[in-house]
């Protein structure tokens, strides 16, 4: 069950209603990592350059992340982001970004992470998605994320890129950008006519949408009273999610629906602290409790 | 288990991007009155005036809805609105609105009605619903639904009317208003503060959400693949909830849930044609093979 996660790892600093924090631990990766990380191991593929915190390695270590896939590249700094949300958390504005290393070659994939089965390829450049997913031959379940920019931009690769996936992780907005239909249904619908056999779209505090084989399933986020920091949200529900399929092996419906619950239980633990403070406070049971209220809210007698 | 719905009828016409319907049937007590029939008797009380199609009136019997409530007011006309929903039919513009019958006073409630336990106070001014409220001593089951504009200019009225009633239904924007809280687990429980027992949020395509005692409860709407017309989506929703209510004498959290569910299913049929014509092609079958699959669908393993 090797379940590796390909993607970025920053420095953040978020401003929110609910207080701010400069210069935290973020990226699509590590939020995927840790989250996956409470259903079994993680490999990591990701560059930081020399300006990353010694003490942010930290974080990689109580996850238990296998870190030989992280370079420390030379001459290169860390990518970078800050952000401010609103009143409204569904909304946040970027104020600044610096690419820095992910602007450059991707890193490399180690020999032994080759015989990966799981294959998370979080948000970057299509082409690079593809080069990534061309060294997982062993390949059991490849999965991606995606964003406006490439949907924009390089839509002939990202289609490329979808008849090789079995499934495509992306929000509502991507979803209706990349087939032009409002109504997600019809546009998750109109995703799998494009390759993957199954897409999960991220409708943030509204939950999210599988379309599988012909099938259709929506969950409601868990309800949550305690939102601080809506930042890896989408990616700690991807890693509760790939998580969960790496661990069980079972892609039914019933085994997808399984795992988004999952992910959506993660995903609203995450949203309680800024950065990953709140997943270190976390146990597995901490999780499984939380499913089990989420499964009985759902419960229709 | 007598239900009355007190609310409005209109003549609408409707602009969307799957068609058009002209001078069709309806209003917040007639959407809600057919959404109901599928589980017990419903008592109406609404005006109309002398303008009313007869040919409507086939509507309410084909629904068994009992009309003596139902006043056609001589001198005056009915209700009318005109609408436009656009390719992202969660919005909708009003071309057109003829208050008419609705801007006179409210219809009598009939002396035989006087007895009915379960009340549904749709729309209207909160002085005419606190006033109706009081003509139903026996009542059990109370739920009101408003709006923004008596939120805006009617607040006092409206906090007096929370106080006596069992239950709120609204929707996520009404509910924003109200509390000033964008978070809407947060804004329910404030709601709750200011009198009723449960509030209900409805959330259009994201489903709708209780409070309840403490305790939330958040469902998705039914996977719709054919939008036609949302007019009536609200009322048809609340509907099928009063109406199993109304039936299960249920007042539980779990007896709440599975009325939201059934209320929830009626609704995603109601929004597949114009007007009432779906709900007139529905047996109380299918309606109960609906919320098999939307169980099923909720089922976490």
């Amino acid at each position: 069950m090797p379940l590796i996660v390909t993607g970025s790892i920053g420095i953040d600093s978020i401003e929110s209603p609910n207080g701010n924090a400069d210069n935290v631990l973020g990226g699509s990766a590590i939020y995927f990592a840790a989250a996956a990380s409470f259903f079994g191991p993680v490999r990591l593929v990701a560059a930081v350059g020399e300006d990353f915190p010694p003490a942010f390695r930290k974080s990689f270590e109580h996850f238990k992340v296998d870190m030989q896939g992280l370079e420390t590249r030379k001459g290169s700094k860390t990518f970078r982001w800050r952000g401010k949300y609103h009143q409204d958390m569904n909304h946040r504005d970027t104020l600044e970004v610096q690419l820095n290393v992910l602007a450059e070659a991707l890193p490399p994939v180690p020999e032994k992470y080759k015989d990966s089965e799981y294959i998370f390829l979080a948000n970057t450049h299509p082409a690079g998605q593809l080069a990534l997913l061309d060294q997982f031959p062993k390949r059991k379940l490849a999965i991606a994320d995606t964003m406006d920019l490439w949907i924009e931009t390089e839509r002939p690769t990202l289609m490329k890129l979808l008849k090789k996936v079995d499934g495509l992780v992306l929000n509502n907005d991507e979803a209706e950008q990349l087939t032009g239909e409002s109504n997600l249904i019809l546009a998750a619908e109109k995703i799998t006519e494009m390759g993957p056999k199954f897409v999960v779209v991220k409708k943030g505090e509204h939950g999210a949408l599988i379309e599988h084989d012909g099938a259709k399933v929506v969950l409601p986020a868990f309800p949550a009273t305690k939102v601080v920091d809506p930042t890896g949200a989408g990616d700690s529900f991807a890693g509760g999610m790939m998580g969960c399929l790496a661990a069980s092996g079972d892609f039914s419906l019933a085994g997808l629906r399984k795992a988004m619950a999952y992910g959506t239980v993660v995903a609203s633990f995450n949203i309680e602290s800024f950065s990953l403070d709140r997943l270190k406070q976390l146990s597995r049971a901490d999780i499984d409790n939380r499913l089990k209220t989420y499964r009985e809210m759902l419960a229709i007698g």
